[in-house]
């Protein structure tokens, strides 16, 4: 090269403090204190030093990325970007939004960003793991939105660092984090009670995904505490069209209910919408409990009284034990489960 | 190293073509016929064959990576994952998807895949330039979300290879997609016009965004098309809670309003609610048009009437725009305007 840049040493010289302390910030080494590493990246920037990244990742063997999944399973890949139903649904659940704010919240204070994916059909998957196997990604944080999806098997079975947000529901020695979603069920049957609901139902998620299966349980188990029996169900799909569909079945067979537990707040929107229309006062004649506490809990007419999942905190959990695992700090899988906290609002 | 793994002369003879093939498709060189890139793909795939990224990228001095940059003007850095209200607001808003599913369209099929990076506080917006100006990403995606975005003129003056969602408000030698606002609000009047409605209201976009004005300029002459000289309006800021509030101060001020046009969909929904509740019923009493034809359209009760603008696949020209400037098949800032279109149902 003909022209001779600023080096790591103007860059130390800049910042006041030894070549190596600049080395170990521009590798993303841990235990370097925030405030000398924002000392060090502004000494960078003034100096317009520019590490050679390629260069780099040949030293350190690290890519410096991290991978976002979305992976679901078995449906087919459609590459016409107008008509892609699978991501169209992932950005119509506002979930999916906190999942990335707490993943960015963690990883953007140490200098990284997360490349997107979307793992919709087994080639998607395919080249999801080569893109980590090539080292492009130093790992992956994988959000599965289908039961049975074979992905976090795949990383765990080809050694490749990935942390799941749900535990996965193909078993694989590979961390999660995860909510204890049974006893989320458990809060929305109790304050169904409290209200003094005696005739309820519930809107499920999908009964093959164990986060619809526990939060179904626990509000069953609660309502037997209560000394209810029996509680009619509909499954749903976690859309808000589900729930429509879901709430019109059940006031179909069961019209005097009283109190609706859907096992997400866009349900829980559809079904206030039905039974609106119904001309049934929420939460006068039926009360109505969400779960989630997304940005729809607090547009739904009436706002909604939910049960709050942590999903930012989860998700900027999951990337620090992936930032964990590439770091070698970490080497067994291991999981996280987070408590649910009900938010009392307009409809219960 | 000591192990010999499978070399590009094993992918060549697997996928049945030449060496020179292999290193093209691997490269990412365009006007390889995309059955072969398949047969191509699929033989690394079967090999195992892993290009070494980080010594390509060395070769190329290109890091297959573009930047998706989400950018909002002057706000603080809250690096909080909790309360980041800006990427909470991106996320409330079906748009970003729509932006994100019409990029990822363009670039998965060429193995690209963006990074996600949000420039909301100077500090963010000195680190994405810093990315890109040492080669991290090839190039960058801009979508801001404010005006006088500072971003795409320093884009520009860097001379970094950037491309725009909407033409900047800072005026700056860069590429955009953007869509003819002012038409969409005409096909707007036009409709409520022909529907009978005498006495019309519009809520807008932030009128400090050349979107908020245009789409406002084009009600506003298509009213006078038809001899209605005054329209009142209240500003909105392209929030559901913002379309709440501009619609209850609009009522309070004209209560006998028979049409509204709010310049989005989230503004929309928010306008029916309030027009609900005041008891009166949408479309019979008042009719209401929404803009951008996104998922909450369809949601919305009623469904919304709205002008269609063709988000995923201007996002896709966008991403396509980039790509020949990384590719060196284009020099010039060009841009590319999309025509609105009006999608009838139940809400006018």
């Amino acid at each position: 090269m003909s022209k001779q840049g600023p080096t790591l040493e103007d860059v130390a010289r800049e910042a006041g403090v030894s070549r190596a302390t600049v080395s170990r910030v521009i590798n993303g080494v841990r235990n370097v204190d925030p405030h000398i590493q924002k000392v060090v990246r502004e000494a960078v920037e003034r100096t317009g030093y520019t590490p050679n990244q390629a260069a780099r990742a040949l030293v350190t063997r690290r890519a410096q990325t991290i991978a976002l999944v979305v992976s679901g399973a078995g449906e087919e890949a459609d590459d016409d970007p107008h008509t892609n139903s699978f991501m169209a649904r992932v950005f119509a659940d506002p979930f999916f939004g906190r999942v990335v704010t707490g993943v960015v919240g963690f990883l953007r204070p140490r200098g990284l960003h997360p490349v997107l994916m979307f793992a919709d059909s087994e080639s998607a998957r395919r080249d999801v793991v080569a893109y980590l196997r090539r080292g492009s990604a130093d790992g992956a944080l994988v959000v599965s939105t289908h039961a049975e999806d074979p992905l976090p098997a795949r990383f765990a079975a080809e050694g490749l660092p990935a942390v799941c947000f749900t535990r996965p529901a193909v078993p694989a020695p590979i961390s999660y984090v995860d909510l204890a979603h049974r006893r989320g069920g458990l809060l929305a049957a109790q304050h169904l009670l409290e209200r003094g609901c005696r005739r309820p139902a519930t809107i499920t998620g999908p009964l093959d995904m164990s986060a619809g299966q526990e939060r179904l349980a626990g509000f069953r188990e609660g309502m037997e505490l209560g000394g209810i029996r029996y509680v009619p169900l509909a499954e749903g799909g976690f859309t808000l069209l589900s729930g429509v569909a879901a709430m019109e079945r059940l006031l179909e067979e069961h019209p005097d209910i009283d109190g609706v537990f859907a096992a997400n707040d866009l349900m829980a929107q559809g079904a206030c919408q039905v039974l609106h229309e119904s001309g049934r006062r929420v939460p006068q004649d039926v009360a109505v409990i969400g779960f989630d506490d997304s940005s729809v809990a607090v547009t739904c007419q009436p706002p909604l009284t939910t049960v709050r999942q942590p999903v930012e905190e989860m998700a900027a959990t999951m990337a620090e034990l992936l930032h964990e695992f590439i770091q070698g700090e970490r080497v067994e899988a291991t999981s996280r489960i987070f408590e649910p906290e009900l938010v009392v609002r307009a409809s219960a």
